[in-house]
């Protein structure tokens, strides 16, 4: 496979589809995963191990893992609650498995009903089922440390509890730790703050991504800045789905169209075919008919004159 | 007054109306300025001196100036697209006049219909009619390099014409000169690249300000890197006045309420209370009913346990 200089993870089938009410018929999942694959996606979060009666959107995440590992170079990316989804998520074959710590507790007790302490001890329990796996079958685990950029119960996060949170999830035994801008409280300054932070505490290659929102239109700016920190993954969702920026409390992942255009635009390379990538989004509207599908490069066209990095 | 790091130049009363069929009623647009001056904005574009068959929404500038002028400690910024205009915006009594340039020549005599060498021989008229005032009434005058990101009919622009006109600006007796991303190709590594580009070119000191669209979602991106690269005067429209960034052709300058939203959070200080500000909309809401608004901010709102830095 080609070099590339940043890795875009799309989240959409697992956050996008969270986060809105509708269910997606399976089988629109796994044409939108194949497609977007095929336009040169390396890194799909695909579903969530959660209890389907919590979450009946994402209720096929095994079988949905099981059609995405049959994509070549494609990483299988889900979200786990704990370590009993962390099971189910070995069980299908993930390739990345992502635990979310939410540095805001109050978040963490309403979300997760888990205190921090609560939560690493899951941390644990995942990192020594995975050691017990032979070398070759062991997915990446990554803990995700979610609002640290503000938290729409508590309000701002103190920044030494980002760092403490980071290095517990390290010595818990996650390969590597993640920075979630969960409310949209996230502006550049503080994703420069934040990650020098991280980075410091937890190790400079304990922390190579970032999962950024939209909600207050400073998506693609912190994800600049993220770059610039030397970050190299970056979460965002096509369409911008089931964030509506417009609705209140909706929280709005950054839209994968725009940000892959930003990234070829800049020179850097992703491995995306835009063209390819935005055709996707006919998935999208067919699948989940009227939901409302965000991006400004889908409407304005490539540049006159355009010519492509990736 | 307070010092500020960061100066917002409000540009939709001339940008945003210019880019809008309906005519804005002249009272409207003195309650708009006054209200946003009193929010903090220390400089607005309050119109232009073009003839009023060809932008009869702006048929008013004179008479908008004057109020404008009455408003302590604000600069009345105007645009001209020649001496003749430059003559009137002098006798209305503009603090600040800018006369673009099209770097692309094919955009330059559609737009303006004038060669770079006819638009240079307008700068030195409009330095020399400034020079022959009394030093306390000179107007600053600004010469805005536009389309050099790229150009709807030329395609891409090579860099070298535009460090050219630069030069040649400054030579013409400009005070300085403006980068102006006309027609939404910009992306941040272009930002970076040509900024180092003017400054070398044109000195340091003959760079401080660029006019960005949000036309394909990268606008807020751009404005970051012109920061970083030591800009301090950024050009944006409330509510992203005139520019629909889903219709064809259409261009979207960054919308004001999410730029200072953004300066805010990094601690950079506006002069600028965003409540006051989104609060304007309200004015903008009622003279032009329908006319669609832009921005996360004004629905999002701000984070919970925001302090602000303004």
């Amino acid at each position: 496979m080609a070099e590339i200089d940043v890795l875009v993870s799309e989240v959409g089938p697992r956050d996008g589809l969270q986060s809105i009410t509708r269910i997606m018929p399976t089988a629109a999942k796994k044409a939108w995963i194949s497609a977007e694959a095929a336009a040169g996606l390396r890194e799909i979060e695909v579903g969530s191990f959660v209890p389907a009666k919590l979450l009946p959107q994402l209720a096929d995440t095994a079988e949905i893992v099981a059609h995405a590992r049959t994509i070549p170079g494609l990483t299988v990316a889900v979200l786990v609650p704990n370590a009993k989804g962390a099971e189910a998520a070995i069980k299908a074959g993930a390739h990345k498995i992502t635990l979310p710590l939410s540095v805001s507790e109050t978040h963490s007790l309403a979300n997760l009903r888990r205190t921090h302490e609560q939560v690493l001890a899951e941390a644990k329990l995942i990192a020594e089922m995975i050691k017990a796996l032979p070398t070759s079958e062991r997915p990446h685990f990554e803990g995700s440390l979610s609002t640290v950029f503000g938290c729409t119960l508590e309000g701002m996060i103190p920044d030494a509890q980002v760092a403490r949170l980071a290095e517990s999830l390290m010595a818990a035994g996650c390969d590597e730790v993640g920075l979630s801008d969960t409310t949209g409280f996230a502006d550049p300054a503080a994703v420069k703050r934040l990650i020098t932070l991280v980075k410091a505490a937890a190790g400079d290659a304990a922390l190579t991504g970032i999962h950024l929102h939209n909600t207050r239109g400073l998506g693609l700016a912190n994800a600049l800045m993220a770059l610039e920190c030397g970050l190299t993954t970056l979460d965002s969702s096509l369409g911008g789905l089931g964030g509506c920026p417009f609705a209140p409390g909706a929280s709005g992942n950054i839209v994968t169209e725009d940000l892959c255009f930003m990234l070829a635009a800049m020179g850097l390379r992703t491995g995306i075919d835009l063209d390819a990538l935005v055709a996707v989004r006919s998935i999208l509207a067919e699948a989940l008919p009227g939901e409302p599908l965000y991006g400004f490069l889908p409407d304005a066209g490539l540049p006159l004159g355009w010519k492509d990095a990736a």
